[in-house]
């Protein structure tokens, strides 16, 4: 009997597993076994697969809430065949060898080029082969699509926690600055979503987006009249800030942080700009892979349209609909609805979708209602977790290796 | 009418709040006019003082969930009498004034010292005065008590936090270090806590406490055990971690990140160690207010505890047991429960509670099952909150000020 096979690509969400869960789940009740590499694309070229199938359905509806990447994740890259046609050759090989028809790939922009490639490996090696991509990324990067799983929940996270941190700033009104770094290296998505940490009686933060170039003097001119009129002042800014001149500010003083980005250079150089430049006293809040893990904290949005996307992708594949990633599309935003759409891999693959110019403010410091009116409707709805002792019952899942 | 006038002091818990909300609904329960202190100590010297009785019940309700401090809060200390006369002298004819009978002070151990302060202002201006305090650190490291409000939820917030990171880095086995930085300059018991982010299948994180010298050899040879074992390695560090001789390893170095220690330095540091020693690429997360302010997981335990206390403090005040602290006590642990007593603010003012011995492993890198025992029931229960567009419903408490 065929199988399919899911592969989980890149850096997890606090989503990715709900996505697997709807892969799961639509296969079986279809009765086509399912498969999934162990720590994605590697596993294929090594081989190891792991047997969805061997755990109960309890098991697999515990995917809905489990951060990270379930059956393993990485960020290896399959070179072009002309330079290493071997590990084509082991691909095709395990493919043949696990008679694999369908083949998930749930990844972001870069994972959907590999997609590409693992369509063309199948034509070359003669393999009856359907490839479907399924989006997914914080960043909200991925062309094509209304917006990515995961992204929902990790804005979710940030807002709600810049929000505490804004209301424990306001009570103590001690002239603070408090700096807050994102991820999304390119884009600005992730800071906008800070945006929304604002109340009535609470400011929005400021944001220091990756589209805008870094103009300290119109920045300190807001965070002075910020500390003047409020007493604190919350600052959003992406780990990819970048000076007029296109670099990286955290990559300008890399020698500064030890030496590398990853640890989280924008935020701490920005603390240092106003300390020298206002005198400000800032905290620096470096949340990391916390926001692209915070299950405690999923957007049911995010959760139901993440496994509506793995849904559909078994559905389209086992209707041999390859070649395509499944994207979202709004149709309406009052009440919100979305549907699912075919998009070709090579119109999406290795594209970034930057934060339109509609959804950043005239200030270059804001983002626009239009931007409020995109993001609030992916944020509505709280997933109840299984507590235990007080904590979320997050015991991994353990896949049996898939018998030979 | 005579008034009962509330104060909070030093930095917000996610529970501050509840105290808060325990000491007005009980007062209000008993006809008892409340007020309290605008900023805390600083507002009652310049005589700002809030009208508590001015929110319906519904809005004092919401107090429960509230992150930072509603009636603000601040760190000014009072002066010896001798040291500056006219501010006590100014804290007096408020009191008198206004017909303060009762005051309760909200804080750590050094509120604590000036609870004490203000009971002695009432012998020295002859005010028919009772004073009470009512326990808040995230530290935990007020003597007198079982533990204190706000600790628990902090507690839960890093465990969970980190479980979830560390579920992200499992599924990544990219060899990585992970750091988590916690608050307790001087205390373990947050650091403590992230001991039971483990599961199995999840080794707990290595901890760095303060009360034990860093030794780098034993941490080495660990962490190149997990990352060799595991593919990752997840560590705890304290903001107060210091080397053999007893200074911060943040202040030491502080010159390399910005020139000061509230940057998160022992994080910073050790993961430049770590790269130095090992080669080991590191991540930090530092998240710095969040830890104290995430009221998105709140324990319900450490709510029912912070609203016991609130009313207790009451009580005790309206029967004229002035002197005190409310502290718990733990009278049984299958199943937990605590009864509310007094201490004498002497015999807990100033003093600092270190993590016992008898909670520290041997290996100095991890906590007893003593404290597991100790935490596990703190952090039991989760509490609701109320949800608008997504994220929770924080809208600041607009609290009028006291008619004269």
């Amino acid at each position: 009997m065929s199988r399919l096979l899911y592969l989980q690509s890149g850096g997890p969400t606090a989503v990715l597993n709900t996505s697997a869960q709807g892969v799961i789940e639509t296969a079986r009740a279809q009765g086509v076994p399912v498969c999934a590499a162990a720590d994605g694309l590697l596993g294929l070229v090594e081989g190891r697969l792991l047997d969805c199938d061997a755990l109960p359905a309890s098991e697999i509806a515990r995917l809905r809430t489990l951060p990270g990447a379930s059956f393993g994740t990485s960020r290896h890259i399959l070179p072009p065949y002309d330079h290493d046609p071997a590990q084509w050759q082991a691909i095709a090989d395990v493919l043949h060898r696990y008679r694999i028809r369908q083949l998930l790939l749930n990844g972001g922009n870069g994972s959907m080029t590999t997609a590409l490639q693992l369509q063309a490996l199948a034509d070359r090696f003669a393999l009856d082969l359907t490839v479907v991509g399924i989006p997914k990324t914080i960043d909200n990067d991925l062309e094509g699509t209304d917006c990515s799983p995961g992204y929902a929940s990790a804005a979710k996270y940030l807002a709600c926690s810049l929000r505490e941190v804004m209301l424990d700033m306001r009570s103590m009104g001690s002239g603070r600055v408090f700096i807050m770094e994102t991820m999304g290296r390119h884009v600005g998505w992730l800071t906008a979503a800070c945006s929304l940490a604002a109340l009535p009686g609470l400011a929005a933060p400021l944001l220091l987006l990756p589209e805008v170039a870094y103009d300290e003097a119109a920045l300190l001119a807001r965070v002075a009249q910020r500390l003047h009129d409020d007493g604190y002042c919350a600052i959003a800014v992406s780990e990819g800030l970048r000076d007029s001149s296109g670099c990286f500010v955290a990559q300008q003083h890399a020698d500064a942080i030890y030496g590398h980005e990853q640890l989280g250079g924008a935020g701490l150089w920005l603390a240092q700009r106003l300390q020298q430049t206002l005198g400000a006293h800032a905290h620096v809040a470096l949340v990391d892979c916390q926001q692209r893990a915070a299950s405690h904290l999923l957007s049911a949005t995010d959760a139901d349209l993440a496994y509506a996307l793995g849904r559909h992708a078994v559905q389209w594949a086992l209707a041999g609909q390859g070649g395509v990633m499944c994207g979202l599309q709004r149709l309406a935003q009052t009440p919100v609805a979305w549907q699912v759409v075919p998009q070709p891999l090579a119109a999406v693959a290795d594209l970034e979708r930057a934060l339109p110019a509609a959804f950043i403010g005239a200030d270059r410091l804001s983002v626009t209602p239009a931007f409020h009116d995109y993001l609030q409707p992916l944020l509505a709805g709280e997933v109840a977790l299984p507590f235990v002792d007080g904590l979320p019952d997050y015991r991994p899942l353990c896949w049996p290796a898939l018998p030979a």
